[in-house]
């Protein structure tokens, strides 16, 4: 039998709790959900700004930091948004107490500052909704083993929000934010792009994974892993949004569903490698060491039988440190010379559709090539296939690619 | 046999937080003293003017609220604190860990916003502070009986300190602020005001009661109650403060130690009160019932046998509360009209010495009387005496008082 009441989380971001109106208009939004007979527990993030503020205050003390305090300091923002957003909605006569992520609790591993949810316990919250309290979680945040706060790292209260919603069982969970959903593409680049009314969770992990700040990647891989109906949404608009959904329920399936970007890209090349077995792995494991992740991978052929030129991309961050890290090895390694640059972008092209259709990387190649765009590294998944190009042709790109693909709003 | 290592605690106000640079100098005392070989617990307010923006806050959300969810919002300023100076401390190579409310944990009572301390647990810090670790502890916050955090009201954070210290049996409990010390009178108004090196328990309990905002009452009690060494002084300076004592540690005990005063009074006359039985407690009773604390009372004497004045004092805050308590019962009271004032301020002289000296009353309304200052209540106690008067006589009667006792400087 279904249920009659529904039970719902929503997570406002921190663009939607920007100042004390826009916490007003929030309680509002949550008490008409409310109002409409649901349990409504919601998740905020911290006031627009105010986590980079901490986060900055945290720096200038400590440019190396313990993670421990960096995560006492900065999980303040969304206990103060939560205390405010409770007493918001009390004040329009809605029964609402904030949450901490240690009075719950919610339970994470101890990597502060990157924290993984291993449980959310619900009993307290699920008692008092049914006796139609609200109850207001703050975002980004959890509890160690130790008894410490931790947190989720950016965007982490999206996570929470899913993690919420898959514990309570929810039937929904909306994640309010500045945009009207997930689109096609950049609409600040991509003038064309249009708003996707569903997206499978694949799709949506590819994209979030690839450089789209709609959503957390983990967030995504835990709404996908216990199936939570996750619609992103403008909290500053009244039309429906994106639902996340299983692949069966789009019916029409595009060949591509969406283009996205990274910028957090740089491109390093050793050059001169000794042509010879285990060259990779003493590479790759001192990086490895360093918590330096790589990301795509090109080896040239080996033109005199000895040795070859090895390219690869991590993140911008870890560029120095893999330098650093590489320099220290160059004794074993014998490479001739290391270059490095910065000024690369990743460009993807995602869609569950390309599993059944050849070609799909054929015409990103042409489209590109068509504008002269020169393309430094390729990868590739099941729905995904990502190019490096140099950063200057990031718009142009996707402008070609979001037109080569038919995705132009008709 | 006296312990060789000496267990500090040191409090630092929002002043000497300020901002990032006061913070890193904090850090820099705090490690001076551990490099001394003592053991040593911090405790912070938040940085000056955060908690006056987080109330803000909450008033701007909801003027009437909930006092849970306000004390939620206003904890969090000392929880940033707590963490920066931990990071502070372990860029200057001292161990240190920032402590919440709930973590070591504090317990309170529920009374939010004015929360009591009931318990300090210091297990796990004592063993940290036995290894070398510096705790740095939020002040103005614990946790109640059910899991939610609490606030100890303004000045919280000195209760703070001075319970920690009880708790741990520390040797000394130094409250660092932005004055050297407690003066014999405010010194931006008394110029001729003298820091004192010493001053007791009692004394500075009365200083702090009659409006001394050097010292938060509460604090004082549990000091005198488990006898704390507090100093105060500054941490703006390098000379030693006021040291809170015993009696029988001051050797040339001054027959007045100080002189206090306090604008948060307002007065309250009810004209033609029936001159019967039972009619103070049908006053007092619904004022008590209003939560209104009264202060100073002078019944005049009855002039026709059948109805008299009676005049007393609340706190600001409190005189729009009593006066609708008082008009709601008047029917019963039957006094004839109410009449309120707010520009009044109460002058105290406190000293143990008046204990054995007759005479230092009279010579405190010689020199009222001598600048043509009206007195408007008294009130006494063992070491005190309290007179009422208008408030534009406030800095005159001061100076003239200081004068008269034999406190300014020489």
């Amino acid at each position: 039998m279904a249920r009659i009441v529904q039970r719902i989380v929503q997570k406002y971001g921190g663009s939607s709790l920007g100042d004390i109106d826009r916490i007003k208009r929030v309680a509002e939004r949550v008490k008409a959900a409310r109002d409409a007979g649901d349990e409504v527990a919601v998740v905020v993030s911290a006031m627009a700004g105010v986590t980079d503020q901490l986060a900055d205050w945290v720096r200038e003390v400590a440019p190396l930091h313990d993670a421990r305090e960096y995560d006492v300091v900065v999980a303040t923002g969304e206990q103060v948004t939560s205390g405010l957003l409770a007493l918001a909605l009390q004040d329009l006569g809605v029964p609402a107490r904030s949450w901490h992520g240690w009075q719950l609790p919610i339970h994470t591993d101890d990597e502060h500052g990157v924290a993984r949810i291993r449980e959310v316990r619900t009993e307290d919250i699920e008692r008092r909704l049914a006796e139609g309290e609200v109850a207001v979680v703050a975002g980004f945040q959890g509890v160690g083993s130790g008894g410490r706060v931790t947190t989720l790292g950016r965007g982490g209260s999206d996570t929470s929000a899913v993690a919420l919603a898959a514990a309570l069982g929810a039937d929904r969970c909306d994640i309010f934010t500045d945009v009207e959903g997930v689109f096609t593409a950049d609409p600040r680049i991509v003038a064309q792009a249009r708003k996707l009314d569903k997206i499978t969770y694949e799709e949506m992990l590819e994209m979030a994974s690839q450089g789209a700040k709609v959503l957390q990647t983990r967030a995504v891989e835990i709404a996908m892993k216990h199936q939570v109906r996750v619609q992103v949404l403008s909290s500053f608009a009244d039309t429906p949004g994106t639902l996340l959904v299983d692949e069966d329920e789009i019916v029409e399936q595009e060949l591509v569903s969406g283009i996205a970007y990274s910028r957090d890209e740089a491109k390093i090349t050793l050059v001169g490698v000794p042509d010879r077995p285990g060259v990779a792995a003493a590479i790759f494991g001192p990086l490895a060491d360093a918590n330096v992740n790589v990301d795509m991978i090109v080896q040239n052929v080996s033109a005199d039988g000895a040795s070859t030129d090895l390219t690869f991309t991590v993140a911008k961050a870890d560029l120095e440190p893999a330098i650093a890290a590489l320099e220290r090895v160059n004794r074993d390694l014998e490479f001739k010379a290391l270059k490095s640059d910065s000024n690369v972008v990743k460009v993807s092209v995602i869609g569950v559709g390309m599993r059944s259709h050849a070609g799909v990387a054929r015409q990103m190649f042409q489209a590109l090539a068509d504008k002269g765009i020169n393309i430094q590294a390729i990868s590739t998944s099941e729905i995904k296939i990502s190019v490096l190009i140099a950063e200057d042709y990031v718009e142009l790109a996707l402008r070609a690619l979001h037109s080569a693909y038919g995705l132009d709003s008709r």
